[in-house]
């Protein structure tokens, strides 16, 4: 029943203040865990700001790349260990009863809670983990490393899978910021070869230095043209860009047959090619963050060394500025609170 | 050497012209057909006008739903014999070689010649067609209500099987023209649940007849709430409609995870929201007629007397009266050219 | 706490007793069913035998095929209400976190717990069901005809899924007892086309009237043979019966990359010819009931009107006589017990 | 219509001559090629011994992992140009119309022709190809390291795919000798993680320094327990090995819902566990070389410098040595006749 400090969206729009307020206690089936790292997602300012047409209830602490260890165990808990480190994550949990969550599908779940959105976050000394949905954080885990494989990790792992590109084909990776860099890296650990489209050269170099052997920056000239011409055309794209000329330029560069998946959430409608999306047999596809097992699959990735995000850390009381950098493109690779 | 009847476009948007041509002779691989009737496609009229971004060169034939009786042989048929019956499609040959026709994707290939488009048509009373792509008809098959099925039929079977819906799932038919009526006939048969939704009543009533279970007016309302209501979300959606709105619409009324296909080539963008595809974690898909394969089980669906399309017949000269026709939505069904 | 008639196994391969025991209380998450009818299966037969490597421990109640009113509930259950219909199953439950429970495929759990096998099942006049994995029975449903959907129903609806036949094609269900004569009833209503193959004619009937088009009695010459000859090899093949003859026939029916499914659990090894399965492509898979989705859907077929199991009813006093009847082959599709 | 010198199977069972025959003249559609290398294949060895069912008829040329330069063309041949380095393969050719050819499925064909088996092959100084199925031989590859990707590449990239192990699963390849040895690399290029079974240490060192993280000798306990131990079970298993036992190992080291491939073709039956194949859901299938796309792929593999097959280069007049030493088990990976 002490206090923490935490990071307290008031009013969408305005900066967080850094409040004091009352750690939370556990109940039936949940774990207090005290935070050792936390991601800064996009989505977190998204949800600060009430971007999106279901918003959070203020006043909420945002995150969800929460790292930390268990120091309290809710009733009934019986497969954490206080001790044991933790994540959360957007999905903080979901039915368990539905036919998403009945058939794996549980990131379609229509009564999910969203961990730093319905449900505060890990923007703070202290967070509550649902004790089914919690990460379990690999043995030797980096934790401020592993952090934002809880949400960009996941995300990009299970974008790509919904890709359909199988090892030896062509996956574009479009856009090279905080998912987009990470994209990359599981790509190549997936056997996919790997195309990178920005408007940064120096993203572009990134996504070299972790192997893609074809990089396109979409301010020189059609990238469409530029992959269609060094590829064959994409077999998959992962579409993590969010400017409006993305959708069109992911259309182009597919290989017919080709998918495209979004694994952003801009805000507003897009012009699409129909008759491009038909005569080229394309499949257009959203993908949203990843289930419990996609979870397990992209922190053994990272666990067996095959992915290394670029962080920087910053301290808790930067947020205001972390995400004012955030909104002007200041960040390469994803920021990453120590406490 | 002799002459034939048949309707010629030679510039795009004018009457056809109903001329006295020369019979053409089968090249190697192909096999002159003496025709009997012949579907009146959308596509037809979309060729006659230049609608699309790749057209064709007049003078040309259109026509590509040909049903008549192999006459001739060109060199090298060995699996079609005189006095066959047989019919020419859309996809009139692919190359063979390609990664798409390695992989039973043949309506992808780029070398693809297309019936009554870039090689002439079924509008006549001879066409060729490509031995190896020619549709076999099944015996017994009454060649008006045949016809309908070598276009307007694959392409509903096929683009019902990209919408992944699984037997005793609902799929929703938008559009009950052409397309659409053929489309409740498959759906059924292939043990889906059918939705159908248009602008008019008649339309609806013969899905209805066709075992449509729901039907819903575009125009009493928003048509995604009302699938909503009463189906908990379509599994599928098959967009045979070319409205703009119906594209919106299908995203709404689709359930979580589920899948639309649009069947429809309609010129132009339309917007799509990828907050709600990303959210709901839908995929969109679309999906060109059908390979050999599909025709041959599309067929084979009608000749077991499980597809009926309703069809209207008429006679060769009547071609521009039926376009017009066309043009402004009076048609029921399909129309058929009996020679 | 009052009492209850009950069938009870004390030892394996004796008959079972009518015995006097308490009614069970319901624990957290379980509710207590008072019966109205249950199936019996062959499984049932199987626990009381003690025939299966993995063995129940007696004294148990027998039965996952029960049908009965929700009487009383458990700590924490909200999703069934006290008057409401449910049905207990094989799959009693899982554990809920393991990676089948995550992904859809509960049935591989390994944690599971197994109705009328580890824990008490239907043989009684009272049971107690998981609440998580009750199936829901449909309203209208009537109590005798829906008791063998919960597992012969869902088993081989789950088992022609897996087959991977199309709507369409081939499927041939080998075995025309409790299992086959509703598989027959669930491919038919998942527009497959049927062949069946039994050594009785009389149930050979019964699956001609329930929709098959081809019929081949397996003592009259080579079924291999036969279902070649007449369908061109089947896409599919459901094995229910356990005669090992029966595995070397199903693989010579099937096409070349067909899929043969195992629907029943016979001790024993069967030859299997590499050489044929590779040659031919050939697929061989086995499946055991189905998730609370199947069981979903399954019963959806049945709410439809269009699954009718074949069943006669019985007291639960005739319980061995029953068995003696399943032992010797003697029944017609399935018998109900009616409480 | 020179002469060439070819190793000649004139009767099964006895010593190949090395005779002096006809250089073939390619006829439509195909083309003469002067070969420059030839891999030796186990099946090979079966065709010169008459071991299977449907037999070849001698005199007749075995080989099918041929590579050498087209030399001259036959009518209609467009796709290949004199002096292309081409190989042949295992499908010669198939019919190029049936349900399997147009679905991609051509390994299926019923009239496929099979090089060095049912047409003459590459154990001689010129071969035919049939230019639609000649493998491309990518630029840069060392034509006697390239040659066993033709047969023993293909076919193990194309079982590894048929065993629908994902990136960052376990497969295990069970027997690591001309064929397992390239499967172990094929399954790091693909992102799986491989575990290996042998009875030979030198062979598991050799799949070790292709990436494998564990390997076990099956003369030294349970292999089945051993993988179960160290991997928690496979996903998935290609069984290259043609022992018996290595049927029911390759069963019990499966996870539940995992995929069991078997890619040898051992004459006789094999006893399989029905209830085990049941109760874990598994999944057992055939699969037999690979289709021009398979061939395409796993060509590309290779010159992307990812496969590197152990070879030992000889002549062809050590033909019949060769054969000698791969009965007795004593070749490390593949021999290769260099002309």
């Amino acid at each position: 029943m002490g206090t923490m400090q935490a990071a307290v969206v008031h009013a969408f729009g305005e900066d967080l203040s850094i409040d004091t307020v009352t750690i939370p206690t556990p109940g039936p089936g949940q774990a207090l865990v005290k935070l050792v790292t936390s991601g800064v997602c996009h989505t977190d300012l998204h949800a600060a700001q009430g971007d999106w047409p279901v918003k959070p209830n203020p006043p909420f602490i945002p995150g969800h790349e929460g790292v930390g260890e268990v120091v309290a165990l809710g009733d009934g808990v019986t497969n954490l260990h206080v001790g044991q480190l933790v994540g959360n994550a957007w999905l903080f949990s979901a039915c368990g009863e539905c036919e998403y969550c009945n058939t794996g599908w549980e990131t379609l779940c229509e009564k999910q809670q969203n961990g730093g959105y319905s449900i505060d976050g890990s923007f703070g000394q202290y967070m509550l983990v649902d004790a089914r949905y919690a990460a379990i954080i690999p043995e030797g885990a980096d934790p401020v490393e592993v952090a934002p494989v809880l949400c960009a990790g996941v995300t990009v792992y299970k974008g790509l899978k919904m890709t359909e590109t199988k090892p030896g084909q062509w996956v574009v990776i479009s856009g090279i910021g905080g998912l987009g860099h990470v994209a990359v890296q599981y790509a190549r650990a997936m056997g996919m070869r790997v195309a990178a489209v920005d408007i940064a050269d120096d993203k572009l170099a990134l996504a070299k230095q972790h192997g893609a052997e074809v990089v396109v920056n979409a301010l020189e000239g059609d990238p469409g043209e530029a992959i269609l011409a060094q590829t064959g055309g994409a077999h998959g794209v992962l579409v993590t860009a969010v400017h409006p000329s993305a959708f069109g330029q992911a259309i182009h560069m597919t290989r017919r047959g080709g998918t495209i998946v979004f694994n952003g959430l801009p805000a507003g409608d897009f012009p699409a090619s129909i008759f491009e999306i038909v005569l080229k047999g394309l499949t257009v596809r959203g993908s949203i963050v990843g289930t419990r097992q996609d979870m397990t699959e992209a922190l053994d990735f990272y666990a067996r060394g095959l992915i290394h995000p670029t962080v920087a850390t910053r301290e808790l009381g930067d947020i205001n500025a972390v995400f004012d950098e955030m909104k002007h493109g200041k960040i390469d690779g994803r920021v990453v609170i120590q406490y």
